[in-house]
């Protein structure tokens, strides 16, 4: 039997890494994600990144299709240590999708630009026929200026650093899910906000600071797992430090999630030099979208490659990358 | 009723520079389809361009769906004036698709890739459900090193101007058609490539070359209309000049179709200072790839804002936009 696409291919975990590195990477440059980050710098001065959006539905609490596509790679480039300063926007639309959905999407993403500082630059418009595409599905690429004497990198890690959140885990993903089951009746709202007040925070500390990203599709374990694995570190997070929203927690207990492995779309995960990390916190926390931003955990060395999860009540566990499809087209 | 999305949309004429002019460019920034290139020039150095590809079969004779999207990408940067230097990859995958085609592409992707000398630096791949895609879409975007002495752009186009195609036209749309429908059993073949090979010339003429484009959807005949609308010159093209695949002409005759309107993806259309056109079309034919390149019309003020076409046999008449679709999902 020929082997085919799963949702499971997309959704941020094990499977997705499996067919970048072994169909896609492998065959254009040899390389494997672990060494990439979320932007990548060309000339060693610009950063550039790429993301395509099939969230459903398009209008969501807290944001629509078109305001995700600014923040997600807005917030690639920012975790990736660049000002954002350039984004191109291509729309592939279903035939007989209401063109008055369209222009509110637009909209949204005028008005994100706005709050990011970046400009629309270049555009490509495609129709696709019905029962070929689910309304819209809109890419963006960014280009963004790097942040001086900033060196990020998994290999920069090393044992007594911090890692910090920026806010509320799981947000996005839990709150998608019920909007699209129409449960709780839109109490939740996704976290979807572009990351950019961090950038003179991020200038500031830029010596200090190890690596960034925003957990989006995997959720935070995921995206931790991604710093350390094969490597000779570990993290340790601690159940009673991570930030999260009451609701949010409530409808993970309900529907059985889990808010490690729930997307955010407004978060950053930040590694810094232990011995500045109270001192940035406070910095962080300062900025009013980011008063719930935390220490979560740890880096040290024991459990090679692995991320370990400590429970309020003293338990351990190790905290792998997704696996299970928790819930597809999150963004 | 509600206005929704058609599929003539997207067929790169008149109903697509609707959509774009008036819900997305006015919403963005205030622009208009007229004033922009293929590629954007940024902070006065660089080129960025975006394209998503939701092409028909994914292979077809001459190419396939991974080659499209570099040569895409690429001719946008090359017509835009600039070195492609690297591209993003992002890939929105149907489940149910086989692996093994998605491998196929990439490999395509990366041959095409070594052939343009550019490099794919970031990427990206989400799945959707089966029933809301087709198998594989790809977005592209680029980023190119200007060169230097070019100024392109409407403005600096003046009556006694040469225009110039660098080879046969409407191989790419006519030639797929066949294949969709099965017709003619494999005999043509698309054009798709990339227009590498011009840029040592382009740098040789720079200050001679007014405008570039890679006639796509829509055709030679659209885009020598973005050229002149609503200017005070316009643009006489010659029948007997026209350089066109035999099988081709043949195929257009039998299905009734119009090879001004077809898409091309690997030629340039290049308007170029009369004093110098005939020398550079010599170098131009030098190049094996661009051997049936031909002037094919010249730029005058005969009737403002018009493109014109003088038949073999005297005749003459207007070519205006693409309106009606001739054939969804070209590129």
């Amino acid at each position: 039997m020929k082997k085919t696409i799963t949702m499971a291919h997309g959704n941020g975990g094990v499977l997705t890494s499996e067919i970048i590195n072994d169909v896609i990477l492998k065959t254009i440059n040899g390389n494997t994600l672990e060494n990439m980050t979320d932007a990548t710098i060309v000339d060693d001065k610009y950063g550039f990144t790429t993301d395509s959006f099939v969230i459903y539905p398009h209008f969501f609490n807290g944001g629509d299709i078109g305001k995700l596509s600014v923040c997600g790679t807005v917030n690639d480039l920012v975790m990736g240590g660049c000002i954002p300063k350039y984004l191109s926007l291509s729309i592939i639309l279903e035939e007989g999708y209401e063109i008055e959905k369209l222009q509110r999407i637009v909209e949204s993403v005028k008005t994100t630009c706005n709050y990011s500082n970046v400009k629309v630059v270049t555009g490509d418009t495609k129709v696709v026929d019905k029962g070929h595409g689910s309304g819209i599905y809109i890419n963006t690429s960014g280009i963004g200026e790097k942040i001086e004497n900033l060196n990020l990198g998994r290999d920069n890690i090393r044992a007594g650093d911090a890692v910090i959140i920026t806010g509320d885990i799981g947000d996005h993903g839990v709150s998608i899910l019920c909007e699209r089951e129409k449960l709780l009746d839109g109490q939740l709202s996704s976290d979807c906000m572009p990351l950019v007040k961090l950038i003179p925070l991020i200038k500031k500390y830029a010596k200090y600071i190890k690596i960034m990203r925003d957990p989006t599709r995997g959720g935070v374990a995921t995206t931790l797992n991604e710093f350390v694995e094969n490597s000779e570190i570990s993290i340790t997070i601690q159940e009673e430090k991570l930030p999260i929203n009451e609701k949010v927690a409530g409808a993970c207990e309900i529907f059985g999630l889990d808010p490690l492995y729930s997307a955010n779309e407004g978060k950053g995960i930040i590694v810094i030099d232990g011995t500045v990390a109270s001192e940035f916190i406070e910095e962080v926390k300062n900025i009013n979208e980011f008063k719930n931003a935390a220490i979560i955990g740890e880096i040290n060395k024991e459990e090679h490659g692995k991320v370990l999860y400590k429970s309020r009540f003293g338990g351990r566990r190790i905290l792998g990358k997704l696996t299970h499809d928790m819930l597809p087209r999150i963004c």
